[in-house]
């Protein structure tokens, strides 16, 4: 059975940067193109946010877009789901891909995505480690394409950069000119909504 | 080269129901599941609606999600906008798929949709006579996961009426648990912001 994480609904979630969170922002750092401003918290919630935050980002959980039967049968072996009370170190990667990655044709993204780059592979070597969750931004006219979401222990904070390391050099991150990495830790605890 | 509808930025259109807009409402039929009200008039907008309309559908365009290279390129051989003044006569179909459908991997999917239905092939034999134009609304948290809007001039009515009927036969059609066929007259010229 795949992952929960697969076959829930899609829901709109937004990252709002302010004053406001359990998730202190402890880095915000551009790795390629425009940055973000800086903030003392972030907010993630599926509900209303801070109107005066400094900005807020939007984007939604959905079905998998490239993973296959294999893919998901490996990822659903080592569910990783958010919200571990271990997991107290957090990033959030904003990325926006170009044009040239949105014209080509699904079978050329997919063979991109998981053949050359072993994309799906390679994140699934850190569960259950460091949990991810890919928000979808482009489709609500979104300066950036994608929101991905890690969790993991302080003593996994290697694993999680040693992972997007190896992402940064696959081939399909000749597509991505836009991209923004968020280090976080959850110093307050409070209700969530998800 | 893919044509334009694949490699344009994703837009918000609204499908309004009630005393505005271009289209005439000729019938409002359930295919399966409940039905939509009826309404004098449909307006088809990525403007603001009117608020006292009897019901709204939403929907994003977006970059094809099962397309492949050589489908694309089929597709692209005949181009068919939406617009054309011969294209008096339209109909919007919403569909909801059933969780079963969202639950498979994308292969699984590809394979139901492409290969066992034929879904591109079959559409893309009635181009450029019935112009199509997807429309993504499950990713909202809309009623149905999809609505797609079919334009075509009166002679090519049975066209259109062949092309349902064919894809309703398919294996994909069998995830297919609400669908709704709301054919339409264009008897209003006006402005149109798309």
């Amino acid at each position: 059975m795949p992952s929960p994480a697969y076959v829930s609904l899609p829901q709109l979630f937004s990252f709002s940067a302010g004053v406001r969170g359990e998730w202190s922002i402890v880095s915000v750092n551009a790795v390629t193109g425009d940055s973000l401003a800086a903030a003392p918290r972030l907010e993630f919630t599926s509900g209303e946010v801070d109107p005066g935050a400094n900005w807020t980002l939007r984007g939604f959980t959905s079905n998998a877009r490239y993973t296959t039967r294999s893919e998901l049968a490996t990822l659903g072996a080592k569910p990783a789901p958010l919200g571990r009370a271990s997991a107290t170190r957090a990033a959030l990667i904003p990325i926006a891909k170009s044009a040239a990655w949105w014209v080509l044709a699904q079978d050329t993204r997919r063979e991109i995505l998981a053949s050359a780059s072993q994309h799906i592979a390679i994140g699934s070597e850190y569960l259950p480690a460091i949990a991810r969750q890919l928000h979808h931004s482009r489709d609500l006219g979104e300066p950036f394409d994608f929101l991905t979401w890690f969790e993991f222990a302080p003593e996994h904070e290697q694993l999680f950069e040693q992972l997007v390391t190896r992402l940064r050099t696959t081939p399909e991150w000749r597509y991505v000119e836009r991209e923004v990495e968020i280090r976080l830790v959850r110093d307050r605890r409070q209700a969530t909504d998800r």
